[in-house]
């Protein structure tokens, strides 16, 4: 902070709602659903906003296509530049079907709040168009307070499916990217008033199984017995899968220095479980809850198509029946070589059963030292007046250890979400609070950086 | 046959082609999708019209009322009458939903067809609503000729989910359904060449297991290992039921003459296998087939509701899910007794998991001796020129078990429909072969009884 006056921050901090929120609303209502849930062409207006948007505070911004939907990418100079910092975001959200929304997913509605100032709703609010315009803001008004650095922004349009073509912008503008550091903000806080530093990803393998055994549904009474049940032998396949082993193979356990480091986090059972809205909870043991979501694997059901489940009785053995599944990997798990596992272990189990894999990612472990964690650690400190805390995050950011391996640049993250915003859940929202935080850490991250 | 001229009932059963189409597309057009499925209103025009057909060939016909939807009751007299039978059908359908439909279910549709006269297609055609005509125009065609019998039609509505008011319609008709005996046609022969008397129905147990772990669906990777999946869960508790003997308490084997009797069925399972559009069984010896449907209890998995079915992608712990499923039960085994077993064996696997019980019905064993039975054989014979055997049926019918006890009547089973047909399946049809063999059978049957 050594270049900046921090009182003349904070105050233009203050004074960014206005912005913050008019252009949060912009890339709210663009119902930038990740590909293969709905139209791709939804996508690009996003991105055609997000080019705009970067060019209007003096950026040189462009879109660069990919063999699937394409990324913004943006960098905002400072004419004498000591340093360049890439920061990541995404403009895809996910899919936001279903009843629980308590208003239209892809309007825009800013509520006051007691505590947080104001709640910002809609599909993506916090994950990831909020975090991604903290970082805009911070930028705009570090370099233009002195701060000597180049921010170049990179927003792709398919981190909910994996980043399956996220290569395609690492190889197109290798220079471009060539930074001395990333950040990445998509992650979360353990609590609402607990500042932490993501050290680590889980990774994830996405795959579906399918089963047909019929060409057409059947009367349960004259085949049941002899018609092969498509969804009763998805459901023992799943329970196989479950108790089976393979997907454990590779995890690298914590050490103490940091289970020590979790114990510290003020990680709430109670506030994790109301966040969710979850009733129930396979542990309720702090420890055993960061373990079971940081650092070990598992293993989903997303949902199971097929069949009959509407109103009342239909007495079939259904024809076929699909099954949307994944793991969550830890350090040090390979997705390919659990792919090639669970491909075997299905052939064997059952092998009419046809395994499409889909997305995969790596796991990722971040550094938790050096310059750049020490300016996201002070800036972290300086806005919310406490001392954030490391723990890991349960999800995955496919691009991240993409980044890391290809570019040969650490990855490092700055988190403003919260478990309360609902991170993939219906009703998602960011906060003003959350915002003023990620617009004054990284406006101090970047004078830091460019000093 | 001896009061009657069978060259001439011939005749007039082969004239009856056009009677046949007319009604049956009436009824087919007319949508009665069982209770519970659709709106319940949609069963009444069905009842009415059944009614309006009966009194138009001079039958006292009247609606009964229920707990549930009504019933049809109908009274076609001889002045002398003789004796007195009960036929009994239902005008209830399956729902029939989704895209496997070649045509619109609810619009009948007639083709010429080389081997069967004419196929007509719709929702209910093969079952019940084209049997049940053939009961009535043979018993038409029979009085009219001077077969001093009466024969009292019963066409219920709720076949399909059990006959749970079916009671109701004995109770408030006990005296009109007081009868020498109950033909029921509502069964199939096991190949489309071989007639057939079935001996036995299976019985069933449908239920509903419903799961809810959150308020709302979760991120798999923020809370993926502490919160629980319902799906998963459900899945690993049907597959702990599937692999429980709870539901085979009760199974009375075959003897050895009925064995014998099934080995003389001309069982095909290549024409099973192509009937039903079966890619793959689970066993494809023809007595293990026959055991397997008509002999052994099953756990059938219908649909699991819950979680994401869409396209692409979305990472979540569902909130909630539900599994329908159903036993079907054999002789002699005691719905009731099973129920309370599924109730006891779920709250101690899983006690979150709330069972809500559907319909059940007992299973039946028809005699396979007397006047009736006697009667049926010989009107088949005549009508198809080949011997009928003796097979069960894997399917239930609720009210079968319930005439049996609540009136102390014998139900015989006088089958029509052929596994080609599609029972519950898309693309349902009947044909006017067998409703040639059906309107014949009954006649001769009716002949023969008032005789």
């Amino acid at each position: 902070m050594s270049a900046l006056d921090a009182a003349g921050l904070d105050d233009e901090v203050e004074q960014s709602e206005a912005w913050f929120r008019s252009h949060l609303r912009t890339l709210v209502e663009l119902p930038t659903v990740s590909p293969g849930a709905t139209d791709d062409r939804d996508i690009l207006p996003g991105v055609i906003a997000a080019k705009e948007l970067l060019a209007s505070i003096g950026a040189d911004a462009e879109i660069v296509g990919t063999r699937g939907t394409p990324a913004m990418v943006a960098r905002l100079r400072h004419p004498d530049a000591r340093a360049h910092v890439v920061v990541y975001n995404h403009v895809d959200v996910q899919p936001a079907d279903g009843s629980a929304w308590t208003s239209d997913p892809f309007e825009f509605l800013a509520e006051a709040h007691p505590e947080r100032g104001y709640l910002y709703r809609g599909r993506g609010a916090t994950d990831d168009k909020g975090p991604a315009l903290c970082a805009v803001r911070g930028a705009k008004i570090a370099i233009d307070r002195g701060a000597r650095i180049d921010v170049t922004f990179v927003w792709e349009s398919e981190e909910e499916v994996g980043s399956p073509h996220f290569i395609d912008v690492i190889n197109a503008r290798k220079e471009a990217l060539s930074a001395d550091a990333v950040i990445v903000s998509d992650t979360i806080w353990p609590t609402a008033d607990q500042p932490a530093i993501s050290t680590g990803l889980r990774g994830a393998l996405h795959a579906t199984l399918r089963l047909r055994t019929a060409g057409k549904e059947a009367h349960s009474g004259l085949v049941g017995g002899v018609a092969r049940n498509p969804i009763k032998e998805l459901c023992k396949l799943a329970n196989d899968i479950e108790n089976s082993d393979f997907w454990h193979s590779g995890v690298c356990a914590p050490d103490e220095d940091e289970i020590a480091s979790f114990l510290a986090a003020g990680f709430d059972p109670d506030y994790f479980m109301h966040a969710h809205d979850l009733h129930h909870v396979t542990t309720r043991d702090p420890l055993e809850m960061m373990l079971r979501i940081w650092t070990r694997p598992t293993f989903e059901l997303h949902g199971i198509a097929g069949g009959y489940q509407g109103r009342g009785t239909k007495t079939i053995v259904p024809e076929a029946a699909e099954l949307k599944c994944s793991f969550r990997l830890v350090p040090d798990q390979d997705p390919m070589a659990i792919a090639d596992s669970l491909v075997a272990f299905v052939r064997k189990a059952n092998p009419e059963v046809e395994v499409a894999l889909g997305g995969s990612f790596r796991p990722y472990r971040a550094a938790t030292t050096g310059i750049v964690h020490n300016a996201i650690f002070d800036a972290l400190h300086a806005t919310t007046g406490r001392c954030p805390v490391t723990v890991r995050e349960g999800g995955s950011i496919g691009a991240v250890p993409m980044i890391a391996r290809e570019l040969g640049i650490p990855v490092h993250f700055l988190p403003l979400s919260l478990p309360d915003h609902g991170y993939h859940a219906p009703n998602e929202y960011f906060d003003w609070r959350q915002a003023r935080i990620g617009i004054g850490s990284f406006a101090r991250v970047f004078a830091t950086l460019g000093s």
